[in-house]
């Protein structure tokens, strides 16, 4: 039986506007710490990917941000903990 | 210029425990309140895609993850708080 495809969802505002919280405070965090580059490195997503989420403009896989928050020395929950 | 396609990461042993744990998780959170096919509507996914989701054999995207909160009547980053 072929695999159904994912249902597609079109992110609303408030999606959109997690995306961009959520990469401002990538960007806030590491900043500090590391380059955009060797962050990139990092974590092992490709240069271009890592603009792309500190821009707010993807839907972070898990495994992604787990690893984005142990580079960053803290916890997913912590990590994910956003200022309403 | 074609998009590069994202770096894939073979889940190690650590993702795979985080995956199982964070699907249990939503079945006992989801279990008093919805049937599985119920919560699966709630949050807009195949029936089919729900159960690989509690089974923890999937990488979920933060999108979906929050609609998952949202439907449990809670934040992002209560959902991931696993016990260590």
């Amino acid at each position: 039986m072929p695999r159904k495809p994912r249902k597609v969802h079109r992110p609303d505002e408030d999606e959109l506007a997690f995306r961009r919280a959520l990469g401002q405070r990538i960007r806030d965090l590491r900043t500090p710490k590391f380059s955009q580059d060797e962050f990139a490195d990092e974590i092992d997503v490709f240069r271009s990917h890592m603009s792309t989420i500190e821009r707010g403009k993807t839907d972070l896989k898990l495994s992604t941000a787990r690893r984005i928050a142990k580079a960053l020395g803290m916890e997913l929950d912590e990590l994910l903990k956003l200022e309403k």
